[in-house]
């Protein structure tokens, strides 16, 4: 069988070390460097012919860097002569421009995915891929793996009674659904709507959350607005206390201020983003993706199914 | 026949309304903004359907963000229904990565040739590619005009005697050798050899500048090591004074600080690649590509000859 070997790039070196050691496979030595000008200088120092290689990097801010710094790579993979590049992107950034949202606007999401497949990989391996028809994106395999899991399993060992879990919109349902299974809890919805234009959105709630501890589960949580106002709309709705979690944690712009400010008593994520330390409060608990995707490259590197990790 | 559109991109949009205002072709309207977590959001905001777009964007520092742009609206544009999607590339970034210098690197070169191709476009035009067998890694037609002629143009118009043109190194004979022919002038090669392993270089001269205008010529000036060396062995072997010319001014790390402090009278470049008002020193003179690329768009919107405009 071909030998595995495990690469990392600059966006996440210290989940792909965790990885590492979790799979007791050392990792792959190169180097990424720049020139005077910015441009990106890469060497793969040892060799990866007929290996095997999965290479670890979430396209996560700086974007444009880190697919560039993933594509570049890739290409100097594919001209040393390895057997598969698998990339491994934790979080595929520009997920969220999966379709045209206007008229002569880019579909950015297919866009990587074709250069993706162009620089040469030959498998990708994520983490909540925000749309699945993503997947569709791509002509090689796709293998999609949940944080869903790993955020119940959080909440599960908390005890938490009488709880409810929380959809922030409708294309998070099926997302709640899930989490409501494994904890064996009901789903409410949180239902945003403009009753007319030019009148602000109104937040109907779905479902019953009086007195109850509620969780709201999403893919990412970018600026925080959606979550600090579902948060909102649950207190005022009757709920005891309002948890958060979401796999991505993109964090822009105004969101730990918010989250800071808000009535959000814990907020779970994973790390397939880093947490810079100015991110790193009090109320953020983040947990760790790399036992999960270290088995999924195991099973990967064995020809065995990915599927059964989600059980 | 298709209707001509022109758009820029957030590298050089100085160079392409100078160069709508040549060919008398409205700028195209379109907007390229910044979500919130820094990933690209573009649109088309008129319709460009059955049109020849022309698209201008060098890949110039930084070259991940301007490539990434580029290639999102290049996908916008081959979504939106063009006709025809011709990348301007006056500064083709990552030219230098354009061979394995050693085992297992990249070459970004081809990379970026197949990106493009993969986003959509038809066509390229560029200015001076830093090696002429990049044209060979695009399977779709590349222009590339030169900056030479503008070069030349202006030390004609100064009026120098007694001139030799200069090749920094070997790889830029046949560019020194096009300019000494219509300066009607010989040239020089500086010779850069390393006698033993760990002694420095020493730079010999090939040719006769005793007394002499040298004029020294390259495509890209980088860091201005090259250069900035280059002038002090001409002056070492008795030329009279020192000038030098680029069609890039990539100017990055010391580069400033080095021709300010060199024995080179004044540095021409062209607009391929925008100066920072920091670069723009007393010492510098930035003629524009502007007419020259304006005129290719024409001739290629009217299926004509490029290669004329060399003449
Ligand atoms: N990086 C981004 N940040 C915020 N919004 C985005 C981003 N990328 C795409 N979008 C927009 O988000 C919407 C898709 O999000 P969703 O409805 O959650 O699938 C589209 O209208 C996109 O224009
Ligand atoms: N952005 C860059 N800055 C400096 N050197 C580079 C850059 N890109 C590539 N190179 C190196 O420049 C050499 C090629 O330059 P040349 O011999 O002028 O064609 C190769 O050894 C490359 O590794």
């Amino acid at each position: 069988d071909p030998y595995l070997k495990l690469f990392t790039l600059n966006s996440n070196p210290a989940l792909a070390e965790e990885i590492s050691r979790k799979i007791g496979v050392p990792m792959g030595k190169s180097s990424v460097k720049r020139f005077s000008d910015g441009e990106v200088q890469m060497n793969i120092e040892e060799s990866i012919r007929g290996c095997d290689v999965f290479l670890v990097q979430s396209t996560s801010d700086p974007a444009n860097e880190h697919l560039m710094e993933l594509l570049i790579m890739i290409d100097a993979m594919k001209r040393a002569s390895a057997h598969t590049i698998n990339v491994v992107i934790p979080y595929y950034g520009y997920a969220r421009q999966d379709r045209k949202a206007r008229s002569r606007e880019p579909i950015t999401s297919k866009l990587v995915a074709n250069l993706l497949e162009t620089a040469g990989a030959t498998r990708v391996l994520s983490v909540d891929l925000h749309a699945t028809q993503i997947q569709g994106f791509f002509d090689i395999p796709v293998d999609q793996l949940l944080g869903e899991p790993i955020l119940s399993h959080h909440f599960e060992q908390k005890g938490l009674e009488d709880v409810v879990i929380v959809s922030p919109d409708h294309g998070g349902v099926v997302r709640a659904r899930k989490m409501a299974d494994r904890m064996k809890a009901p789903i409410a919805i949180i239902d945003k709507r403009r009753p007319k234009p030019n009148v602000s959105e109104v937040m109907n709630i779905v479902g019953e959350v009086q007195g109850k501890t509620a969780i709201i589960i999403d893919d990412i949580i970018d600026t925080a607005g959606t979550m600090t106002l579902a948060a909102d709309a649950l207190i005022e709705a009757g709920a005891k206390e309002v948890y958060a979690c979401s796999t991505h944690p993109v964090l822009s712009g105004p969101a730990i201020e918010r989250i800071e400010n808000s009535q959000i008593k814990e907020l779970v994520v994973t790390n397939t983003i880093v947490l810079p330390e100015e991110k790193k409060i009090d109320k953020i608990t983040q947990l760790s993706v790399a036992p999960l995707m270290g088995e999924a490259i195991i099973r990967v590197h064995e020809h065995a199914s990915v599927s059964t990790l989600f059980e």
